[in-house]
């Protein structure tokens, strides 16, 4: 089954919302095995989300708009799919009750304007929409499939995965395709290139490799087609065995793994804890170890010691060195990580120091310049690190480097088979 | 001038990258004036590059293809470019040369692969990229102007702004798009609807009012088309009046302001310095915090709280109180702002607890639940809010929420004028 997505909104086209939602639903399909084969974003606009439809129903049997079905005034794909299907608007008296109980039970009048969600173009199904006031449209006719759904991220997300995908998965079939992602750190794009060299004798149309630079590292997309199941686990499997022999340690875990969840997993599995000491990453180390459920098990907490006075009161950092070497030095990464270990009570202690940017950088330590320190029961170190970037990035990539140096650190202590 | 956007990527249509790209585009044209009208998004296979390129170029005199550049086997757009428009691919020695010196400089071998990044299609200028090794490709004839950028997000901003915008705004002319952005908090977007009755008088179809709705808060994008910038820009400012008036100081700020950068004004302009103690948010508030250049001179720091061991030892908290009371409650909030106040030596505190979820959840409190406290040297209260989401989604909200919090109570103590 083949599926065009057309994700409408003005403010997608001008660029005040990222499409998340286009990525959300090309991920859901993909696992369903549905090729997604063009997403099209179009703004409020009903004559170019009908142009959008038509030419998508050309190609694809199944077509799944997203955003316009809201209460207020610019959204417009109500409107859109009753005239470029020519079918009237209804008022449907069911869908306005759950609406109006949708308000009553959050104690809340319903404003007059909810009242256009009850609308449903002739010959669409409403699908009920317990999390929000949109209900989703679903139709089917010789040419296949046409569903819109409302673009708030929780609303669409909890259409698909209540109405649209347990409808669409009854209807597909034969051509079987199978993806797994590899996460790597602390390795770039090109290097990763060359230790894959001669990986292309491997691949042709049914089995492709795709590199995924992102801020935490690159991810490898390995993705197989085949007539049965059995064929295509088995050519990903001979795919993934050659990256995994070449790539070692650089790989972190596969598909929605994270840095954060296998260095949480790590902890967990040797029974430690660990504390955080933060300056140039601001408390983004933190924040990603806490978006894992159940971090509290491991992660005992953290300082931003953005301030020299809170590195020398709350982590203990030696005054002396910390005006002899600068706040950005070994020495100041290694007594961080000591403070956080020892204030925080943890097993493990971890440290950033560095300059963001972009103000605050000398021909010594450049903007980009992080040491990141470690210490436990038995070491302490610091390594250091060059990351030129814009600040958000450089957080990110910071952050990045610092999970990798735990990670790797960890893997040491263990035996691989553990992991 | 009418754009069309064609990112390209496998990785976008399986959902493994989010299309930043797409809309940082859609932003840096819409602040040129030039309408973006659509954004197609393709996989890496020739023949749908070719196709979106043929659609777009029968709509629109600007086509930005994005992505597909790389040196790996699956960058295809080079190819598709060439096959598209009839053209041979050259191997341009000069091009070579920079690739060969981008490595050199960094002192790394240049990857063989890379090599085609020097294929440049007959008929196109080659952009030069001096922050990777892929090069922009630009071209003119009478349908208009097609440019192929690389998908690094880095490597495409840097050419757009320092090739493409400035050969783009040569061309623009007539008519006029003015753009701006309201930012709110702590209200939701029916609600602002409902503020915002009668608005619909002031609108017709060239000005426009859309809703945004985001973790951090709803936007309200305003719009205005006319033949001269002062008519525009009239419009604008009337329809704003109006909006100002209705929302009153739930109004943060405008285009790309944030709750973190006003906050950041506010703190600076009464010279207060800020410290922070987060258990539920898990360092995402300083995250937010530090994203902002020059945090330093007013952020001293936070305390990542996660264990009630690190809430008693180093915020202060009373034990017995975090016994009877539980750490999510009003007295627990309180004393963590004052505990973040004290021990961090700041003039504010800002405090959360509370149950990010998805487990950890009572009848009484349940998943969402969370307490913000604050204090200062006159003042220490807290104050209970419900957010029910998802992990990250909670996190999201409730640090706007503390934020929040925190302008409002700034807000009191100085006149707005300031502001």
């Amino acid at each position: 089954m083949r599926a065009i997505v057309v994700t409408i909104g003005d403010e997608l086209l001008v660029g005040d919302t990222i499409n998340t939602n286009a990525a959300w639903l090309g991920a859901a399909l993909s696992a369903c095995g549905i090729e997604l084969v063009r997403i099209e974003t179009v703004g409020d606009d009903p004559e170019a989300i009908c142009q959008a439809l038509r030419r998508a129903r050309q190609e694809a049997s199944l077509v799944l708009l997203c955003g316009g079905l809201g209460p207020t005034h610019d959204d417009r794909t109500r409107e859109a799919l009753a005239m470029c299907l020519g079918r009237s608007l209804q008022l449907r008296e069911d869908i306005l009750s759950q609406i109006e109980a949708y308000f009553r039970q959050r104690q809340r009048p319903m404003p007059e304007r909810n009242r256009v969600q009850a609308l449903v173009p002739e010959g669409f199904e409403p699908l009920v929409n317990t999390v929000g006031t949109a209900p989703g449209l679903w139709m089917e006719d010789a040419q296949g499939v046409v569903v819109a759904l409302p673009g708030v991220p929780h609303e669409l997300e909890h259409l698909m995965q209540n109405a649209v995908l347990p409808r669409l998965t009854r209807r597909t079939g034969r051509r079987v395709v199978q993806q797994r992602t590899l996460i790597t750190a602390g390795i770039g794009e090109s290097a990763l290139q060359q230790q894959l060299e001669g990986v292309e004798t491997l691949l042709d149309e049914n089995l492709s490799l795709a590199y995924l630079p992102g801020p935490y590292g690159v991810r490898l997309r390995l993705t197989a087609r085949a007539h049965n199941a059995e064929t295509a686990q088995q050519r990903l499997e001979q795919l993934e065995a050659f990256v995994r022999d070449r790539i070692g340690t650089a790989l972190v875990g596969t598909n929605g793994d994270t840095l954060e969840a296998v260095v949480g997993r790590l902890l967990r599995a040797q029974g430690k804890t660990l504390a955080i000491a933060e300056s140039c990453t601001g408390g983004h180390i933190a924040d990603r170890i806490t978006d894992i459920s159940g971090a509290s098990a491991y992660f005992q907490g953290g300082i931003v010691a953005y301030s020299n006075a809170v590195k020398v009161t709350l982590l203990g950092v030696d005054p002396q060195i910390l005006a002899r070497e600068g706040a950005v030095s070994e020495a100041v990464a290694v007594q961080m990580a000591q403070g956080a270990r020892q204030y925080l009570q943890a097993d493990v202690g971890l440290a950033t120091t560095g300059i963001a940017g972009p103000t605050g950088g000398t021909a010594e330590k450049p903007v980009g310049t992080v040491w990141i320190g470690l210490a436990d029961a038995q070491n302490a170190y610091a390594r250091q690190y060059y990351l030129p970037a814009d600040r958000l990035r450089f957080k990110q990539r910071a952050t990045a480097m610092a999970l990798d140096l735990l990670r790797q650190h960890l893997l040491q202590a263990i035996p691989a088979a553990v992991v």
